[in-house]
């Protein structure tokens, strides 16, 4: 009888589920809208019963079903504990244990930027390393540190929280997180949109995205390939803070690869390979020569990462 | 029979040697000059017969011995690999297996700074954390990461180099390391120097320190003590950077605390209280509230951390 396990993303829109061999083979895979109501816990009663339903119409024998790996939006420690996920309306509580209880299989649950991370290092562009780390540029930029094939969760589940490390002390303007000068705030989608408006509003030099109503980071990537001048000065400065990001994530645990990923990384290797420029400038020499690679999981590397994390708690 | 170890601190001087019980009792201590030879390797063979005369001088029986554990100034793999150590002379090599082959005891190897950060953790101010960091300040800037009651070394040894973050991008001068902006440049011992005598040269403040010739660290820490405007500015920024560098340091690995050792650490908690103030501006809610306390074995932290290496590794 295949072993099998299941890898669930939870989202602020949607939750991702996807159903695993032990050697990383993605059997199937679905999803279904995050169930919005004041009370959070809703959601795990809603991937419990999703679960229970597949199981069941896939006639697997519960025997077979190694655990279920779940990613969260929010800190997550090694124990299962969560303190908080506002945004789901959901306080201090440890999801492996609730979780369990509804489905009677073996849980484990991580940080989703981490879990994606893990999913990476497994199946993806991180195959072969041990130690690596994922930046993600979307929305805004997440992180995921593995050290020795295992997430670095941290004491609060706060590791690996790499876009908000301050790169800019000159910063005025505020990030989400309250602070100035954030990663984020210039190499995440809407960081890269917020520096070309500036540009735009303090330069003379003549570009295409003047005669473009809604920039994109998509948009200022594409100029910047055809050669106008001021997005590639944007592109270099998202490039510019994420090699210092990197030199000093570096300083700290010398990984062997920085990974890209999120939907920026679609711009290709011009960005990794700028990234990779100024790293180089910024690292000590013990450190140079680190891999850099753009993630190629896409959306399904929370759910491999899930996967894997459940069958590495397994042994 | 009661079971010891050996723990070892070799530096460019001084070679330091622990004899410790397994519950982290220090027996006794003792110190040798670092011979310098062409052929660095002398100093194993110099090790090996100095613990072998102690063994013999003491009546201990091999048996009771559990190994030793050496820290090393320069990088050194998980493995005990040292990729080079060029002030000693040394290339690439394996410093557990040629000194277990010297002694026929087993032995553990690591970079010096991470020792004593895993000395702080187990008999220091480190106690009873899982997660922490110790950045000792001296002629340099050395770093250690505690993760899960391990040294971070890394994927090449060079984990916790803190001392060469980017933590100035406007820097003009140049840190022996070759890079610009390191933080080493501003809270070394050295880098107080530094920041006194460039303000002096640039600022026209009344300050004590334009009487002095020779200026040192201690008396930049004196002055602003006393309440000299000059001296708490150079006070504020070496604090300011380091406190940014952990700052940057948390978002990446979330520990629980940081320990300050070193000889500038002596200024005592006029250092960790503002390195604090400026981390806490710095690092988003998830992470604040940290710990940050002063280092207290002092130069013994790294005999400390030898034994700790080699007890830990016996299971």
């Amino acid at each position: 009888m295949e072993q099998l396990c299941f890898g669930v993303d939870i989202g602020g829109t949607a939750v991702k589920v996807g159903l695993f061999t032990t050697e990383g083979r993605l059997v199937e895979k679905w999803d279904f809208a995050t169930r919005k109501t004041k009370e959070g816990k809703e959601i795990l009663k809603d991937v419990a019963d999703f679960i229970k339903e597949k199981i069941q119409i896939l006639k697997l024998d519960m025997g077979s079903i190694l655990g279920i790996g779940i990613g969260l939006p929010g800190p997550v420690k090694d124990n299962g504990e969560v303190l908080e996920l506002p945004n789901m309306g959901l306080g201090h509580f440890n999801i492996e244990k609730e979780m369990q209880e509804l489905i009677g299989l073996k849980v484990k649950a991580a940080n989703d930027a981490n879990i994606a991370a893990l999913g990476e290092q497994w199946q993806g562009s991180g195959k072969g390393y041990h130690n690596m780390v994922l930046i993600t540029l979307g929305t805004g930029v997440g992180g995921g540190v593995i050290l020795k094939d295992a997430i670095l969760a941290g004491s609060n589940g706060a590791g690996g929280e790499i876009g908000h490390m301050l790169v800019n002390y000159k910063e005025k303007d505020r990030c989400g997180c309250g602070k100035r000068g954030c990663l984020e705030q210039y190499a995440s989608a809407t960081g890269i949109v917020r520096m070309a408006k500036r540009s735009l509003s303090s330069n003379n030099k003549a570009s295409a995205l003047q005669n473009i109503d809604n920039i994109s980071a998509k948009i200022v990537f594409d100029l910047a390939k055809e050669g106008d001048a001021l997005a590639q000065d944007i592109v270099s400065e998202a490039c510019r803070y994420l090699g210092i990001a990197c030199a000093n994530i570096a300083q700290v645990i010398d990984p062997e690869a920085f990974i890209i990923g999120g939907g920026v990384s679609k711009a290709g290797e011009v960005l990794t390979d700028q990234i990779k420029e100024y790293y180089e400038i910024n690292v000590m020499d013990a450190l140079k020569n680190k891999d850099f690679k753009l993630a190629v999981l896409g959306n399904d590397a929370g759910i491999y990462g899930g996967a894997r994390l459940i069958l590495a708690s397994n042994g």
